[in-house]
């Protein structure tokens, strides 16, 4: 294999959905999925919604002897989800949150819990440096009026950001993982677009699995049917990309979804399907354009642009959001006040008299300290949304005048 | 100048102190510090503590005949504080926030509401591509009992990390910072020695400026003598960092402070120094080791141990103070059912007859939904801050597992 100038890489993606006390057969799924790594001969497999600490931990012996390799990314109140187990060394891991992640007071979606990131880590196979990002993006409750979308778009900027300024000395970059974006979305747009990088569906010499590639399908037992029934076959949203830089080339030789249960079993992995690549690297004379040097195409202007509007109507909403918590900060503290003059006077023995029952107005002042705590603290967290989505929003002014300013010279 | 083989740089780095209502002459020294960089030709500025936009506005209409190109970073509640003014075109910028920064309830110290961050912009002089990075670290408020190390370290870490995975594309990276910390303190040693980025006062030919380079001194009027008192010639925590990748060498030439006083006036533009780099660039043959490429040395295992015994220390720390919030949260709501179940009883004519007066009743009551409120976002936040402690450490631990290896193959 060694003098083979052909680089296999088998890598595996799954959306495992690991949530404690709440997913369908967690121990089980978590079984196979770790037969399957361990019996397949992937390189990578790439994991997201790994909640437990537990289940890494279980995954992990059971697969240390394949995947001599791994690394668990911890963020946020539960931890990100995310982790790799490869099968050659990780040279190095780095992780970036997003700015925005949804709302913590949404707690029946509860994503903001998660601390939603990008993890990458590096590895070298054979003198070729690969940088592997896995990651995982805000999930979509409703397609048709998505109040996350803003967060989604600036999430998958700084995805494509950051890969952009991370992958300058990679030789290989790979992005695996839940992207929560239909293929033709603004936001895996952007990515591709700003990235260069490949989606290995549309690339794959050969495919395999659900029709169109779909990663949520509803032949899966587990998936959720009454929000699938816009999409009779299924949508995808779990992704492979690629992108070769410097010297080298990739190809994707197949692609292969399961198709709603594992392979021989009446159960699948997860209400996800899983994505299994395997990519073909090539050493050759020229060089590929790489991130380092994002092609200025008006299409990408256009996606931009787009993007830049789907930022701007979530700082709407978050100014909107700051604003009505602040009134109600103020409106409270107001109320509080007021009724500390009346409690102090009638305690006093002022002229004052009490007109409300003592229970009322013991329970009115209750709700009005539970109501300037609460609404201080979200005026504070929409705040600091509103500067996220500024700072995004004035990065992207900047992105646009030097695309357009690379289109004029061109 | 454009025939002249070397390229010189002339940098400006200052925290300019500068939050509203609370920095004492502040609108005057900020027409002071914008009178500076219109005259004098710096090439790059690098302010900190830039806390109001309507100063960064005032200071870019000033500066924009002189500085073509500028940026403000946004983030946390009030700001980052970060902005940079450039003489050439910024092509890119992105903006990293540190895992962890204070807390929300040190209100007197203030970090957490800053979203401390470091922010990069890319510019291109002479088809030579420059990282420039500007940060600001928490701050130290007390040397001997410093509650903040962990967390400043857990910063300079990700700054090295983030250095050392964003700059690969360029040719030169250039640091500039408030970094709180002195010069032998482990973060500062972590960083240069993970990085390989030189500190230009012990790197310049020529040096002026207040005695070993210190940028608090007690000879600035706006200083706090108190804190001073350990340190009678002041301390040196402002940086300007530099190293060449790739082709280039770069030297400093000069480096000067302001010495408690702006040029020729009695006031000085803040309660930090003003340091002022005159850098020389210059294409070489061959290639200089870069951040690329971390040296292996014992002394960088020695500094990563000593870095990752800190981050033990704040992770005790947190957890302790994670147990404690937990504990009084379900205390408080103990407190709160039984006053409930009380309340109740007493309502519906039950035996129990309310032992306590009503308004202590009721004062109790609204102590328990304050204290369970509290604890209960303190123990959210306190759980976050363990896991971005944890993920540190397994970090270094990957690191020096690559260090050792290293050093041992060497």
């Amino acid at each position: 294999m060694d003098k083979d100038p052909v680089l296999q890489l088998r890598i595996f993606d799954l959306n495992c959905w690991g949530i404690r006390y709440l997913s369908k057969l967690r121990q089980e799924r978590i079984e196979m999925i770790g037969d399957v790594l361990s019996t397949e001969g992937f390189d990578l497999a790439l994991l997201q919604e790994v909640w437990s600490e537990g289940d890494y931990s279980q995954l992990k012996q059971k697969l240390s002897s394949r995947y001599s390799s791994s690394h668990y990314f911890k963020s946020g109140v539960i931890g990100s989800g995310l982790c790799v187990f490869s099968r050659y060394p990780i040279l190095d891991t780095f992780l970036y949150q997003y700015s925005v992640n949804g709302y913590p007071y949404m707690i029946q979606h509860g994503d903001w819990f998660c601390g939603k990131s990008v993890g990458l880590v590096v590895i070298k196979i054979r003198e070729i440096i690969f940088n592997v990002y896995v990651t995982h993006l805000h999930a979509e409750y409703c397609r048709d009026r998505d109040a996350y979308l803003p967060h989604r778009v600036v999430q998958a900027w700084e995805l494509a950001q950051f890969i952009q300024h991370t992958a300058k000395g990679a030789d290989v970059v790979l992005l695996g993982g839940d992207l929560n974006m239909h293929p033709e979305d603004v936001g895996i747009r952007l990515l591709r677009g700003w990235t260069g990088l490949r989606d290995s569906f549309a690339h794959t010499e050969k495919f395999e699995g659900c029709k169109d590639g779909c990663t949520l399908v509803p032949d899966n037992c587990f998936t959720n049917k009454k929000e699938m029934r816009w999409f009779p076959q299924g949508i995808r949203i779990d992704y492979v990309l690629y992108q070769a830089l410097s010297h080298y080339t990739i190809t994707c030789e197949s692609l292969v979804t399961t198709t709603g249960t594992a392979p021989g079993k009446d159960v699948p992995y997860s209400d996800h399907e899983a994505v299994m690549a395997t990519l073909h690297v090539e050493e050759q004379g020229g060089a590929e354009k790489g991130p380092s040097c994002t092609r200025a195409e008006p299409e990408l202007v256009d996606t931009l642009n787009e993007a830049r509007t789907e930022v701007r109507v979530g700082l709407h909403t978050a100014e909107r959001q700051r604003y009505s918590c602040g009134r109600m900060a103020v409106l409270a503290l107001l109320l509080l006040l007021l009724q500390g003059a009346m409690g102090l006077s009638s305690l006093l023995g002022g002229t004052l008299q009490q007109p409300f029952p003592k229970l009322s107005f013991s329970l009115l002042g209750l709700l009005a300290v539970v109501a300037l705590l609460a609404s201080g603290v979200l005026c504070l967290f929409h705040t600091i949304e509103v500067r996220m989505l500024q700072g995004t929003e004035e990065q992207m002014r900047l992105a646009l005048q030097s695309l357009q300013h690379k289109l004029s010279c061109a």
